[in-house]
C-alpha cells in the first residue's frame, strides 16, 4: 500500500489533514489514509497500476515513444502538480505491483485491484464516493474490463492514464487525472457501469477500445459513442442514467484468487495457421486446462472440428 | 474459369457480343471471355470469390444472418440484375474455388488471384483497364490486402462485396457491384494502389477495416478517411492523385506457388498466455519452420525472450 | 387522411383485414383505419411527410440525384414492396401536405404531426404502440427535432426515409421502413426520445445530423454515438433504458396553430456581413416580431450591441 | 509587426542570433527580423492572429471556458515555453490586429496575411520553408480558408491555434505550435494545400471542421479523414504527395485590398425565415452589392424567386 511522507507534507501545505486511523476503524477501509484538505469532501481511491500517466521521459520534452526508461513520476508528485483534485474529493492510494510494464501484466492485477475496490466501494454503509485507476494505455482495456465485471456496486470506477509522459509538452495525463477524480465524485456516474475519463470525454469501459498508439484521442467506442464529456473540468453525460451496457454481465470473484489458465488457439485462415504440433502439444499437455478457447476470423460460425486436440476430434 | 450461356444470352439480349477468342490471341487475356455490349467500352476482369454478394437466404427477405445455406447467386444473375455495368465496361470473369466460405480461404487465393491480375493487368500492353473482386467479408481484408502488396501495376484493383445477402429487402451487393466497376474503369483510380469500392465509399485497402458484423457502412479507414465517394454511381476522388499509402511494401510473387506456414503465437497478457507445453511443442516440432512470429499487445516493445522457444532462451 | 383501396386490397390478399370503424369509436384515433393480418399485433402509425422513400426516377436506376421530378411511389405501394412489416404491426397511415418537398417545408409541418401523435399516442388508454415517421432527407431533421420536443408521453417516434429513391438499383428505403416499424414497437425503444431509425443504425433525434447529402449513412451523432442498431431487421439498444438526452425540454403545444415567425440574423464576420439596410429593414417593420434572434460564429459570447436594431442599441 | 527584446534574449540565452537586416536585404523578406540558433535551419515565418494558444485564464488551470479576460501570452512567452522549436527552424513573427477575438474577424485579416504569406513564401527564389498560423480556433476555418484558395504557392501554410489556454492544467497549444513548425519545415508538406497541424493530426484545410467547441480533438475532416499525424512531434503522411484536394480553386488577391460585402440571407425553412421586411431593405439599398447570395437548407435546388429582391423576381 502506498503512504507517502512526501503527498502528507503536500498536503498539509494546502491545508489538508491526512486522517488518523481511529482505534474503532472499520474493515472496509482500514488500509486507507486519507489526504484530505476538507472533511467534507467525498472520497475517492487512487487504484494505482502506474502507465504513462506516471513516467518521464530522460529523452525530452518531445519524446512520447521512448519515455519507459525515464525516472518514475509518483503518485504524490502528479497529486502536487494537479493540486486542484484536493478540491474535490479526499483522496487514497492503493498501490499495486506492475514489473514489466503495461504490457507485462495479467489477470492477477485484475482480481487484486476488483477485490480491494469492492471492499471499498460496496461494503453496506461505505461512505467513499467512487475509485479511480491509473493504468499503462496498452492493456488498460483490459484490466478496467476485469474490474468492470466484477465490482458489485453501483459506485463509479474510472479508469484513466496518458498518452504522453509527464515530461511531454503539452502531457494529458494531469487534464486526465483531474477528470477522473471529477467523475468519480459525481452522483451522475454512477449506475452506468465502469467509465474511462480520457481526453476530454468519458466512455463506457464495455464499449471502449484503444484506436492507435500514439495520440492522446486514443480510448474511443465509435459504434456507441462517448457517455460525456468534461467542461471546465466537470463532466456532462449526454444521457440521462441509471443505464448500463446491455448485457455487461457480473462475475462474483469475491473468493477468487487465480483464474484458471485458458489456451486461445488462434486460427487465422491459413496465413496464421497454429502448426499440428502446437496442437499436439496442447492436446497432450492441456488437459488440465478447465476450458479451450479458439478464435477464428469469423463472425458466425466456426469449423470447430479443425481445432479440437485430437483426442476430442 | 467461368464461362456462362445464361450471361451469354443475357449480353445479347442487351446488345452485347461476347467476343470470339481469335486464333492470334495474346497470351495474357487468352482465358477471358468478355462479355460485351459495346466493344469500345473498357475490359474490367471479375475476380470471382464469391461471399455475401453472391448469396441468397431460404428464410426470407430480412435474413442477414443465416443466409450461407441459401442457394447461390451466380455472377450472371449478378450481371443480370445489375445490367448497367455492361453500359460502362466490358466484362469478363474468373472464378475461383472457395470451399468452407469467407473463413475457410487461406493464402492461396490471393496468389491465384494475383497471380491472374498481374498477368491481365500488368502485362505490357495490356488493353484491360482494370479489375474487380468480389468476396466474403470476414475475410475480404486479408486477400484484398495480399494482392495489393503483390500487384505489379498502377492500374485498379477494387475489392467488393456485400453486407446483406442478395435476397435482404434492401440488398447492397448491386450497388457495390457497379460502383466497384466505375472505379475500375475511372482513370482517377489509377496509381492509388488496391481499392474497397463499399457503401458508396472507396477506401484504400491498406488501410481499410471491417469495423462491425452487419452493416453496410462496416469498411472504413478511420484514421484517414475515405479516398472518395459515389454519386449517381460514379467515383469521386477527394484528392488529386497519384497517391499510393505511405509505405505500402511490393512483394514479387511471381514464381510463388506456396507460402510458407507461419505460426504466430499470441500472448495476450495472462489472460490468454499459450501454455508452456504449446512452447514446447513449438520448439521440438517446429524447427522446419522459416518464421516464428508472435503477437503482443504492445505497440513499443516486446519480451522477446518469454516467447521464444526453448532452444533460443 | 390516407385510404387506400388498393393498399386493402393488398392487405386482403395477405389475409390483412382493414379494421371498421366502430359506432362508438373513441376520439383519439378515429381518424385512422388500420391494416392488419393479425389484431393481435402493436398498432403503428405511419405519419407520412413523403421524401425520398417514396420517390422514383425517371433517368434509370443509378440516379440517386435528379429523382424529384419522377413518378411517387405511393405508402400502399412501399407497404406492399416490404409487406414483412404487417407480420410485425398493424400500420394507419396520416399523410400532410409537402408542397415543394422536403426544403419548401416549415413549422407547420412538425406542429401538426406533432398534434396528430399526441392525440394518437399520449392519450390516456391508446392502445397504439408507436408512431415513424417518412420525411425528405433535406429537413428531417428539423421537423423530427419539433417534434420530439413536443411530444407529451414515453411511446417511441421514429423518423425515418431513404438516401436513395425506391428506384435505385439498391433502395435502402426499404430496409429503413421495416427498422422503423420494428423500432415503433420495441419495448425498448420506449423512455428514449425520439428516434431516428436509418441505415441499420439507431440514434437520438436530440443528437443527429445529417453528415452529407448523398450517402445512405447520412444520419449520424458522431460525439453520442449510435443508441442501438439493428440486426435481422431487429433493434438492439446499446444501453438499457429508460435514458433520455440530457437537458432535452418539452414544450406544449396543445393549442398551439401557429408560432410567431423568428428573424434570425445571421452575422458570420465580413464575410458574410448582413447590411445596414437590412438591419434597418428590421427595424422598422419588425416591431411586431416578440423575438430577434441572431447567431454569431461564436460558441462563448456575442456582440449583442452590433446587432440590435437601432432602437434598442 | 512583432519585434521582441524579449524573445531576443531568450534566443541570445539560447545561443540564439538575431539576424541583423542587411543594406541589400531583398524586398521579399524585409520585414521579417529572424531568431536562430541555427542559420543552417529552414525558415518559418508565424503569422500572429492570437487565440486561445496565446490566453491564460485568471480563473485557475481548469477554466477552459472564460479565459478570454486573462492576462495575453505573447508570441515570445510561447516560444520560450516552446524552445524545441528553435531546434527545428528559425523564426520570425508577423502579428495582426485581432480586435473582438476570434468572432470579431473579417476578410480583411485574411487578405492581409494571404499578402504577406504570398510574399515572404511565393516570391521566386524565397529561401523561406514554409509559414504557421496562430489563430482562435472559432474562426480558424474561415480565415485559414481564405489563406488556402489564396496562396500562390506549394509551400507548407499550417495554421494552428489551441482549445485550452496557456495556463491550463495540460494546456495544447504548446504541442500544437511545435507540430505545425514540425510541418512547416518538412519537405513531405508541399504540394498539398494549406494544412492545419492541430492534437497530433494533421489535416486538410480544405476538409477540415471545427466540431465541437471545447475540446482538444475538435478539428477533423470526418469523410475525408486525416493527412497525417504526429510522432515525437514529427509530422508523418499516411498518403505520398504530392495530393491536392480535388476542385480546390485559386484566386488572385494580388490587388485586392478590400472583398465586396456579400450579403448572405439565410432562409431556412419557416423556422428561421427572415422577414419580408429584411427582403425589402435589401432590395431598396443594397443595388450597390455585387452579389446576393443566400442559403438554404438544401443540396439540390432552391427556389430563388422566392429569395431574390422585389425587382428581380
Amino acid at each position: 500500500m502506498f503512504t507517502s511522507k512526501s503527498l502528507t507534507a503536500l498536503a498539509i501545505g494546502l491545508g489538508a489533514i491526512a486522517s488518523q486511523a481511529k482505534a474503532e476503524k472499520s474493515t472496509f477501509d482500514s488500509d486507507l489514509t486519507w489526504v484530505s484538505t476538507d472533511s467534507s469532501l467525498p472520497k475517492v481511491v487512487i487504484y494505482n497500476a502506474r502507465g504513462t500517466i506516471l513516467s518521464a521521459s530522460k529523452y525530452g520534452r518531445l519524446d512520447n515513444i521512448n519515455y519507459g526508461s525515464g525516472p518514475p513520476v509518483t503518485v504524490d508528485h502528479m497529486i502536487g502538480n494537479v493540486t486542484e483534485v484536493l478540491k474535490v474529493a479526499q483522496l487514497a492510494v492503493v498501490s499495486f505491483p506492475v514489473t514489466g510494464g503495461s504490457a507485462g501484466l495479467n489477470s492477477s492485477l485484475y482480481l487484486n485491484i476488483t477485490q480491494h475496490a469492492n471492499r471499498h466501494l460496496c461494503t453496506e454503509g461505505s461512505d467513499i464516493a467512487g475509485g479511480i485507476m491509473f493504468h499503462g494505455t496498452n492493456t488498460l482495456e483490459e484490466t478496467a474490463f476485469g474490474v468492470d465485471l466484477t465490482l458489485n456496486c453501483s459506485k463509479p470506477f474510472v479508469a484513466t492514464g496518458a498518452m504522453r509522459p509527464d515530461t511531454y509538452i503539452s502531457p494529458d495525463g494531469r487534464s486526465n487525472f483531474f477528470q477522473a477524480v471529477a467523475t468519480a465524485v459525481s452522483p451522475d456516474a454512477r449506475d452506468r457501469g465502469g467509465l474511462i475519463a480520457f481526453n476530454d470525454r468519458i466512455t463506457s469501459i464495455y464499449y471502449s477500445t484503444k484506436s492507435n498508439a500514439n495520440t492522446p484521442d486514443t480510448f474511443r467506442s465509435i459504434e456507441q459513442g462517448n457517455v460525456g464529456a468534461f467542461l471546465g473540468g466537470q463532466p456532462y453525460f449526454y444521457f440521462s442514467g441509471p443505464s448500463y451496457p446491455t448485457g455487461r454481465p457480473h462475475f462474483d470473484v469475491t473468493n477468487t484468487t487465480e483464474l484458471p489458465a485458458v489456451v486461445v488457439l488462434y486460427g487465422h485462415r491459413k496465413f496464421f495457421l497454429l502448426s499440428p504440433a502446437c496442437f499436439e502439444g496442447a492436446n497432450s499437455l492441456d488437459r488440465g486446462l478447465r476450458r479451450l478457447a479458439y478464435v477464428r476470423g469469423c463472425c458466425q460460425w466456426c469449423q470447430v472440428s479443425a481445432f479440437l486436440p485430437v483426442e476430442n476430434r
